[in-house]
């Protein structure tokens, strides 16, 4: 009945959220698991908060986590960059086994990290989309598959926005505003809205996935803020959702790894999963579609997945630890094939959707599914919503700067890819 | 890299399953995990079929499975129940470790089996919602977690009925045809649309979630075929949809083990779970809501179960195996406390409503919502639907009786308990 010494860095909400789960299930887990969680120290640079430590010592000094022979695991939850991944990596050199929740050192760093001493264990679970064990999930319960995409809602600001616009009609602005006073987006909520978190959880799953190094770079990236009312409308009536995704896919030409909104079919489980929850779906050769969903934050919750992580270290599991081996570049934007929704905003002429369509046509895009409705009392533009069938990211573009040079076009034009998840 | 050697007891849709992702995926397992996948031996009862054995030795004897030296993992895949039995049990005993797919012999016999040798591994991924990687959640995933509740839509066959119902407004018999004529339903469906299918799988998650042994005569277990499509429409003018699940929950009385229909909100994701598909949500009191779905059945997606619990023992995974404990009595049905939808028909006379208001406020269940149509012309019958709020079961059916008892009531009572998934 092996004790295991927990190290704890950061005092934040994670880090307080394990505090929490041992304090309470200590027990459970023992008899569970035969694994005796002692939190030996925590460190943290802020004052000390008004929680109960467990008996743990506390300082200011990280790197004490990894020294004391009382550590036998140190826990990365302090966030932010430099001082996370150094303090990641000398654990690791001290031949201290690492659970963080820190994706952006991860995405970032994590093939040196996971290179640096691959005998040691580096885990990262709660990196991903919080409570849900989707890193184990891909790692271990589908391991005997080929993934043929992921499409993962794994941003749990912008899914709270888009679902108030969907749902009371407001512009990103105002649900943006909302959500800061709920507490889902920061102050600056560029790195939740612009879509940066979101690159780094796919690039985890991408590596994940595709056996394959982190390459953040090569991740296409595009937020929620140009996405309107009347866009998520008219996907309404053409029985879509908007929501905003991470997917990496790999198709006959490469492997996709893009973050953008996206139409998902409006029946699809994947669509349903609204407000501040995340999800995941996965298609793989042998399993067919698994989809996996829950909270994608929130103190316990993400606690939950690093003790996961902190039990199968204790138990000595022998489950592979994520080695990126092969570089992999992924296909560049243009070149994807994919549907799209286009909202062209015209002055209400005759044959302007004949020329629109005809711009369209010549770059080989058929059109799927439209929209356009008689221009009300008083208003000179109108909308010509289009659904494409699969065209090249490419082809889209050049008709679109066609479409763009009508002089009937009034207006920024949409343009939202849309994911069959098939 | 080490080469693991497998025997496959069985020939059907999972082996076969088995047999071609090992063929098609061998050189990707082998650089994920380093583990060198072999078929050393495939013995079925039956004649060989058409496939691929992957240079295995063929015979008829299942005992020349663990006898044999080039078998590492004896995979139980010829379904049902004393001879498998038999083989895991002399697999395990001959120091072998067994990955079976068999719901039923774990559910029946389980306690026994992982009793009977504690040191060779015995799992059971796949015995468990097919392709969703759920026994793995429950145990490692949440581990740390103490679960509150777990509601799954455990049986494809079942599920697929109430679909068609629900989407096509057919009635059960003719549901239950065209499930059969799709191959979704046995030629005896008794076993999937009874609801036994769903009890086993239920049994098995209850054991690991509540750390305690597999019971499965304690489970209360009801099918699907008096669910009517007038219940199905109504039930989603109230705002929920009807599904057959399987139900664990720890209640301030006792541990809830039930399967049957109930009524879930409509807008809930599991709500939405159609088709064959499976799904499972577990509430876990740090990780919160999460739900996992995807393919109950199928040969791939029940071998890429398999697969990952073949991997896992050649990994060494330390990963806790299922050791069942305590025993643990569940609580009868007539002590529970849920929400009911109660459908009434009866002869259009006044104040009919009252007293079956009456009735049911004697037994302390009060009325959250009702509808009451008029009748038709020609029509007599009218139905008196009720949604109750949360009520002791014995009290419901107390004042049933009651109801039953009065000159109006014309036909039987339909009851189907509702749960809100909170």
């Amino acid at each position: 009945m092996p004790s295991v010494g927990l190290g704890i860095a950061g005092l934040g909400t994670v880090a307080q959220g394990v505090l929490q789960i041992i304090g309470r299930n200590h027990r459970i887990i023992l008899e569970r698991t035969g694994i005796d969680l002692r939190v030996a120290r925590v460190a943290s640079r802020s004052a000390k908060p008004d929680v109960d430590l467990l008996g743990a010592q506390f300082g200011a000094d990280l790197d004490m986590l990894y020294r004391d022979p009382a550590v036998d695991i140190v826990l990365e939850l302090i966030g932010g960059e430099d001082t996370a991944r150094d303090l990641i990596r000398s654990a690791l050199m001290a031949g201290k086994p690492v659970v963080t929740a820190n994706k952006a050192v991860i995405a970032n760093s994590g093939n040196q990290l996971l290179g640096s001493n691959a005998e040691v264990p580096l885990r990262f679970e709660a990196a991903v989309a919080g409570a849900i064990p989707i890193v184990q999930a891909v790692q271990q319960g589908l391991v005997a598959n080929q993934f043929e995409h992921i499409v993962g809602i794994i941003n749990g600001t912008c899914n709270y926005i888009l679902t108030a616009m969907a749902q009371q009609g407001t512009a990103f602005d105002d649900a943006l505003r909302t959500a800061q006073e709920l507490g889902y987006a920061e102050a600056d909520p560029t790195f939740d809205v612009g879509g940066i978190d979101a690159a780094h959880k796919l690039t985890i799953l991408l590596a994940l996935a595709f056996d394959a190094q982190f390459n953040l770079p090569g991740v296409y990236v595009e937020g929620i803020s140009h996405v309107t009312p009347a866009d998520i409308r008219y996907a309404g009536e053409l029985g879509y959702c908007i929501k905003h995704v991470g997917i990496a896919r790999r198709s006959a030409d490469g492997v996709e790894a893009r973050v953008h909104p996206a139409l998902l079919p409006a029946e699809q489980l994947l669509a349903n999963v609204n407000d501040v929850a995340n999800a995941v779906l996965v298609k793989a050769d042998a399993a067919g579609h698994t989809l996996f969903s829950g909270p994608g934050a929130g103190g316990e919750a993400t606690a939950s997945a690093v003790l996961a992580d902190v039990l199968a270290i204790a138990a000595g599991s022998g489950a592979r630890q994520a080695q990126p081996r092969r570089a992999l570049e992924y296909l560049p934007i243009e070149e994807i094939v994919t549907a799209y929704y286009l909202r062209i905003p015209t002055r209400d002429e005759p044959g302007v959707f004949a020329r629109v369509a005809n711009a369209l046509s010549t770059h080989g895009i058929s059109i799927e599914a439209a929209i356009q409705k008689e221009p009300r009392a008083q208003q000179d533009v109108v909308d010509i919503v289009i659904l494409t069938g699969d065209s090249r990211e490419r082809e889209v573009d050049a008709a679109l700067a066609e479409v763009r040079a009508l002089p009937q076009v009034a207006g920024e034009i949409a343009r939202i890819r849309v994911e069959s998840l098939e």
